[in-house]
């Protein structure tokens, strides 16, 4: 059924169609982004969600396994001999009763999906195993993508799965040293260009289009299909019905898009009652998204968004040469590529932006390690902006939370370590070194 | 009905039985290991193995969504209310033909088992849920645990999960660093200890004994119980056959133990056929079973273990203050706590021991990256010793191999990034910095 589904300009004002069968992703009337969208009158949509809960049972089929494509009808844009899969997704939400106390909240209302028990680490392989399926579709032989990390791995170990030549480009500097350790471990031409993330975004899209490599940022809509499915594996989790509130890291604004372009179809289908209020949570360093809602009153406007204030807005951030800064590396994106999409996913969701500070990201992550199973930096934004967010009373302590948690507590142990060694903040947990004496070992633990 | 379970000293001669309802790990009366045993008759254990399998279908249940306590009725020491789980061993068996063709095997025949994916990123947890499942049931309030890692990550993720105080001992230097990452993140009082692992070893047992502490080194021998899962996971993903041979890393050798023990008893219980071959594969620089087994002849006998062997053995290394050193930090360990149990299951099991070095392991792990989802040094050792296997013609080109990658591939990224960035192997793919400039960049990529 995969010829139910076509690309289309976000923009309403142009709103061209493209089927799926080509490597485009941007639209080339207008320049703006590309979506998804689906005929449902022709797709195989079962009339419950917990259809798709049935599918644990037929786990030993290939797709069925994928915590993906076990949803396959909501994303159907790629025949089944195409679809790529290493297993992701098989991940699940933990209710976390020690942290919900510590914030004040009903023991039972905080969940955490913690997406870094994917194969590369992160939650970035939801969507690369959407989009590989579909470079197979389009016959792709080589790709490319810019990354702060956690994509190049990702892309890397989706490149060699299918045999697709790989290139990553990371930025100097700033990249975690785990997520650095994989785009080497996978084999991946590593390209280090001397910028930033953005310098790196640029450049990839220009080589792509030079070279017809086929392009895995978050630009590319097909991504953003297979990232919708965290949605639904926490409705599963909750019994198929939608928490109150979901709270996301904002970088590239890739998940919090995808996140409400699942709950509009989900609601449009009739397959949920309400839809949860997104929370999407900046670093203070890198907090464009927080700027442009919050102070310059950026609004979705039925697609009808006003590009002046972004280009303005952009055009500053360039006059100051201002260059993102945050420990949350995953984050660190003062021009993010989903922006508009984002602000429909606010529109859809009733959602709020805030920023917090790399300390609050520090100390939230520590708590997350303390009593869960940990996450990288920018993971820990959620915490800690659910910390504002019950403090300002925006969310109610007996709210139902999901936060997500998009990566690997292995992804970048310098700032683990770092925190606890040099005591920077209130859970800093230092190692004591003793001698080799049982005496001394004692006195250490009564 | 875990009333049918009880502790036995391993040694025949020996043979004195405990309930389980006590934390001792060793016999006090010989001072030998001991084994969790089942009286079968009185566990409801399936008539088929497949059985188990249908709990996937439950897995909204607890205790069936565990990888480990899926199996319970095969490890059936605990009552239910007293098991803990994180949702540990949602493990995959994946076959990697492109390794398999590497190494010259027929394609279908190479599978590995990425442990990895466990919450603290590698197989211990598989043996914690049951170890901390017992630690409940003997109302312990307080643990430890010596580490190389690995077991430190594991330990303090159960025990923040349990409301238990938590001690771990690491030695000086020699840690990975995103395993002592773990350690600080999860909240565990950490002691670094001037010495190696045998001194931790040495001390967490004195430090236990003599403050009531529960003891969680692979000395106890529940933890094994829940290793056993590993195995029971491969043959489920086999569609309940056997492999040919499990190849798995040697360290502390509970792994290897614990799988021996598993295929004992499914024989036994007749819910297999026949019993695969298992390699163990140690590193050059911590070779203590192979030297013991390959060279100096120690053999299980029917329990009656040549103990002169070992005293000698190791009486030699203390004059010679041999400290074992390999890269694969995991394995680095010349005093095998469980190296009684290890002989038997190579007697069960028809085992080969061997060595590698830190070079081939290195290759090995650069192999696992391009081609697989990559694994921590000594994870891969499986590999390189399989090379070997294959050279040696023990292991056959169609033979069916499952080889145990015991840990995440971030829990040690300074091997990986100096593996590629110092181009120190076979497979090295250093990163290659570029100016900020379209030309150069292409002029690469072309």
């Amino acid at each position: 059924m995969a010829d139910a589904a076509f690309q289309r300009c976000i923009n309403p004002a142009c709103g061209a169609e493209f089927d799926c069968g080509q490597a485009i992703f941007k639209c080339p009337q207008c320049g703006d982004l590309l979506d998804a969208q689906y005929d449902w009158d022709r797709v195989a949509v079962p009339d419950k969600l917990s259809e798709f809960g049935k599918r644990w049972a037929t786990r030993d089929r290939r797709l069925d396994l994928s915590g993906v494509w076990r949803f396959r009808e909501l994303l159907d844009f790629c025949p089944d001999e195409h679809k790529v899969t290493i297993g992701e997704g098989q991940t699940i939400l933990q209710q976390n009763c020690a942290i919900a106390e510590h914030l004040g909240m009903k023991p039972d209302a905080l969940h955490l999906q913690y997406e870094g028990l994917n194969p590369s680490g992160s939650f970035k392989d939801n969507g690369m195993t959407a989009a590989f399926s579909h470079a197979m579709m389009v016959g792709a032989t080589s790709c490319a993508c810019a990354s702060t990390g956690n994509t190049s791995a990702s892309v890397a170990l989706y490149a060699h799965s299918c045999g697709l030549k790989c290139t990553v480009f990371i930025g100097s500097g700033r990249i975690a040293f785990g997520k650095l350790s994989q785009a080497m471990d996978y084999g991946a031409q590593t390209i280090q260009i001397a910028g930033d993330f953005d310098d790196c975004m640029r450049q990839v899209q220009a080589v792509c289009t030079e070279l017809g490599l086929y392009l895995l940022n978050s630009l590319n809509p097909f991504r953003l299909e297979g990232q919708k499915t965290i949605m639904y594996r926490i409705i599963e989790a909750l019994g198929w019905e939608a928490p109150d509130w979901i709270v996301v890291p904002g970088g590239n604004l890739g998940n919090s898009s995808a996140f409400g372009k699942a709950f509009l179809e989900l609601k449009q289908l009739g397959l949920i009652d309400r839809v949860p209020r997104l929370a999407i949570v900046n670093a203070t360093g890198a907090d464009t998204l927080t700027d442009l809602v919050n102070n310059k009153k950026l609004v979705w406007n039925g697609g009808n968004v006003d590009q002046r204030i972004i280009d303005d807005y952009y055009a500053d951030l360039t006059a100051r040469h201002f260059s993102p800064h945050t420990c949350a590396s995953a984050i660190e994106i003062s021009r993010p590529v989903n922006l508009k999409k984002c602000l429909r996913a606010i529109d859809v969701c009733d959602g709020v932006v805030l920023a917090v500070t790399d300390e609050e990201i520090c100390d939230a992550k520590a708590l997350i390690g303390k009593y869960g199973l940990g996450c990288e930096p920018a993971s820990a934004a959620t915490i800690a902006g659910l910390k504002h967010l019950l403090a300002r009373g925006t969310v109610a302590k007996d709210d139902r939370v999901a936060c997500v948690l998009t990566g690997h507590a292995l992804k970048d142990p310098n700032v683990t370590v770092n925190y606890h060694k040099d005591r920077l903040g209130e859970f800093s947990n230092a190692p004591i070194e003793v001698p080799n004496d049982l005496a001394e070992i004692i006195k250490l633990i009564r």
